[in-house]
């Protein structure tokens, strides 16, 4: 149980760059992008080099750093496009404003010469802390998931080192609970349109070492019903006040054959996914993209005719009652409702 | 009510050769391949230029009639070879003994010079006979989904007029509603691996001028939650004797969202495809089929890695249940149980 959640993190701080495991390449080619100013941090947050909200913020702060390094003088033009690279993604803007706050604060103290210095250790403590608070998720769903005997667990989209840090959220506990536990397995749904699950899960499974197999998304609720699954464990975009989910698209599919057969559906996330404002799920709005995810493979490919009509939603919602319970940081909320979720907060 | 179910049919009989629309070939390209020896059929058949077990079976009978046409001395060896072009094609084995044995009746009575025409008339009448029924269950289908006042409607996988015949079974009850019906419109859903929906039904919808939109598989439960979908209308690969459905894979998380949000799961086919041997869903062996369907884009490009494990079966089970009603060409089974599928036998 005291096995790391993986092998590997997604991002590296060198001391004087910040190397990034450029996402869009995988799995077919590791490639480390080197940055070293705040700008370069931008453009690889904002063609998706780097994703998921925990990664994203630690990626922001180091850009900071960099930045403040660089010009200890004149930081706050690049730090002020880097907060806007991703206009909605909230821990980009989070991280950004911490690590300036606290170079401001050194600055005014002692003069610009004190800028760099207290930039990346605020950026640094960031990235602990994430990192700390990554693998506590890992460690509680894992627990989790041994208490409940799982041996198959099911998981969606891509919710790794990836995305979170060290110990990455739901696929952070599955990778921690199989390494523990002979003969147990990751099934891995390929997450349709944009494949994160066979793109990004599958290559993170393979690098450690985890026994795993991708599946279509429709076929999880079947070996479900046939008793090839223990166990699901998912991440979450957003969790609303009364413990509502939304995330992934295909994620709600999987809760009612969890539900049907009588297994646990898990629910692997920060606090700071937590809402309290948003009352219950049916509030959140759900983004629909682009038609050509669909249309298109991702080489470019046609998948269907160019003039097909789309719908493409983002995400779905999970009522809380579909939902076993809630691994965070600060504990397991279980089950999942108004109350369990505000002691969580 | 009365328009035909769609406006063409993917096979087309030239009184001496048999046109078949190429669907591997679809949707970027509409070839019609020319057969003019069981030979040619026998090999359409097993590359899957045409599909579906009415099809199949139309295809076949030609394909004979075609054989004792060009050989009435010697048929026999060629239509043999044609009879197990796809080994486990129940249909296929059907249309040929039935065209074979009119033929040999028929040279019996009057001589080899009488084996053409027999072949022929009998090829056509089965022909008939699939695009009556498959008319029939059309336009059951349509009258129940108007009834039930369904105006946005979810289907999955192919099942039209290039599966079944003139009329089509699930989707040939969508597009025959949904053309009668102003502002209706059919959602389908890709149906991964094999994007037939992407491929086929957005092609045939197009083609057929019906509103509608493409969707990921995972997507459908949540539009289904958000009161976005009025019913669910599938096709069906075998019907147990207490009317649980196998279907492609996917179909059972459609069934279940349906249920949780109280709309109407409806199965459309042929009464040939119950089997009253089959004394429930869960004895049906589902088939494993290749890695590459999940690891490889329809072009080649891998998803993810070449060696990445995969878990790939083509079908699920609906338990009857979850099933409002079953639509045949004799009638609709509602509820659908033991004796309400009995009752269509």
């Amino acid at each position: 149980m005291s096995a790391p959640a993986a092998v590997f993190s997604a991002l590296r701080w060198e001391g004087d760059r910040l190397a990034l495991l450029d996402q869009t390449r995988l799995p077919h080619t590791e490639l480390w992008l080197g940055c070293v100013r705040a700008a370069d941090t931008a453009a690889a947050i904002r063609r998706l080099a780097v994703r998921g909200a925990p990664n994203i913020g630690i990626a922001a702060a180091y850009g900071v750093a960099l930045e403040v390094t660089a010009a200890p003088n004149g930081w706050e033009p690049g730090v002020a496009a880097l907060r806007a690279a991703r206009p909605t993604a909230v821990n980009l803007a989070w991280a950004v404003d911490h690590v300036a706050a606290a170079t401001r604060a050194a600055q005014a103290a002692a003069g610009p010469g004190a800028g760099p210095a207290a930039a990346r250790d605020a950026a640094e403590a960031l990235h602990a802390a994430e990192d700390a608070a990554s693998e506590r998720v890992a460690a509680a769903g894992a627990a989790l998931l041994a208490e409940l005997g799982a041996r198959r667990v099911l998981t969606h989209c891509n919710t790794g080192v990836l995305a979170c840090a060290a110990g990455g959220s739901a696929l952070g506990c599955a990778i921690t609970h199989v390494r523990a536990t002979p003969g147990a397995t990751v099934l891995a749904c390929e997450t349709r349109p944009l494949l994160q699950g066979a793109r990004l899960t599958a290559w993170e499974l393979d690098r450690a070492a985890v026994p795993h197999a991708l599946m279509a998304d429709g076929a999880a609720a079947g070996l479900i019903a046939r008793g090839e699954i223990d166990a699901v464990i998912v991440g979450c975009d957003r969790v609303a006040a009364n413990g509502d989910v939304a995330n992934k698209v295909g994620t709600y599919a999987h809760a009612l054959a969890a539900q049907a057969a009588g297994i646990p559906f898990l629910v692997a996330g920060p606090v700071s996914s937590i809402d309290p404002a948003l009352t219950r799920g049916g509030d959140i709005e759900i983004e629909e993209r682009d038609a050509d995810e669909l249309r298109r493979a991702p080489g470019g490919e046609l998948l269907t005719l160019a003039s097909t009509p789309v719908r493409n939603p983002a995400f779905d919602v999970t009522p809380a009652g579909l939902v076993t319970a809630l691994v965070t940081e600060r504990g397991v909320a279980r089950p999942v409702n108004r109350a369990s979720v505000a002691a969580l907060l």
